[in-house]
């Protein structure tokens, strides 16, 4: 199993470089379990869900905190058969033995044990399960997730938007793409995290 | 058939608003073609990919000839089972006579005859096919062609870097969106352009 992310931040400010600079040592706890290298259109982590997905949040909230509205995108990967097994990826979190049953309410507890970062965000995203047949079920199956997080959820056209918490909101992103899909197939997610925008309503 | 793109832009200035505004009007010569939505997060485009890939270069490319480093970002879609039929997405690039045989051919004769629009863009994206079975064929015959396809184009973990003119950039992506997973399918592209990176080699 392979999983990571490619992400790239955006500040909106002419003093972006200083802004991303300083944000990144945000990333110094978890550069442990993660794989971190870096060009001039993103940034690859490679690692279990369960650093990925605080990594990048703990990233964003300290960029988010300058009060400069900032957008975080990634593309975020599991089991794609074009990748190498990389034992730094194995995770419980992808557990073939919960059930269908019982895994949104193992859902809700993680994302009700989230840290607030007291950081206000507004995410979308697009869960993409492939070489599945039936993939709209489980991606029904993930909306009904997002509707029922205590967060706030609502459809948009390719994606699912939500607002909230960072805590809450990137702990609802994993367990989204830990949680739908087969546990060693292939899924994907296509994010979008904004703070701080002027258009804001 | 319901043809769209979510898609944002993030000039990395102070003077963001301003410049997003001044670039709108390179989505005028597409708006009768196009229907525009926008929120805080980002834009709603939806109609056929010859109208579609065009308009987002087009504002694309005003953007990045202001010389600040922005980043276009955007998820596009075309055939979601969970979508409706939308007579504005009928297009003649969905055709199903063309054989696997002749589509790499007449993608790069498309490629070859894309305007050149004097703007350096690099780019990254994510081809996914969904509900199919061996969508890694069709992904690989994708990357198959952008090795042909004049640009530079390298892997990297979870999609394929391109660089290269506006112009053929976003010929390639909408040859790439069009000819790969069945004319009626269900594909997604996880699309970043951006330009002026300080970053860039």
């Amino acid at each position: 199993m392979y999983i990571g992310a490619q992400f790239s931040l955006y500040p909106m400010t002419d003093d972006f470089v200083g802004v991303i600079i300083k944000a990144l040592s945000a990333l110094d706890p978890y550069r442990d379990r993660l794989q971190v290298e870096t060009d001039d259109v993103s940034t690859l982590l490679v690692g279990p869900p369960e650093a990925l997905f605080p990594a990048m949040r703990d990233l964003f909230a300290a960029t988010a905190a300058t009060g400069k509205h900032c957008v975080l995108s990634a593309t975020i990967s599991r089991g794609c058969p074009g990748e190498p097994d990389d034992p730094r990826c194995h995770s419980p979190a992808l557990d073939a033995t919960i059930s269908k049953s019982d895994r949104i309410p193992a859902a809700l507890d993680a994302i009700a044990a989230a840290p607030q970062l007291s950081v206000h965000t507004v995410a979308q995203f697009s869960l993409y399960l492939l070489g599945a047949q039936q993939h709209m079920d489980e991606i029904e199956a993930c909306i009904d997730l997002c509707r029922q997080s205590g967060l706030k959820a609502a459809p948009k056209h390719f994606c699912t938007k939500l607002a909230g918490d960072a805590g809450p909101v990137f702990a609802l992103l994993e367990q989204s793409f830990c949680r739908f899909g087969a546990p060693d197939g292939h899924v994907a997610i296509d994010l979008t995290v904004s703070a701080n925008s002027p258009s804001l309503a």
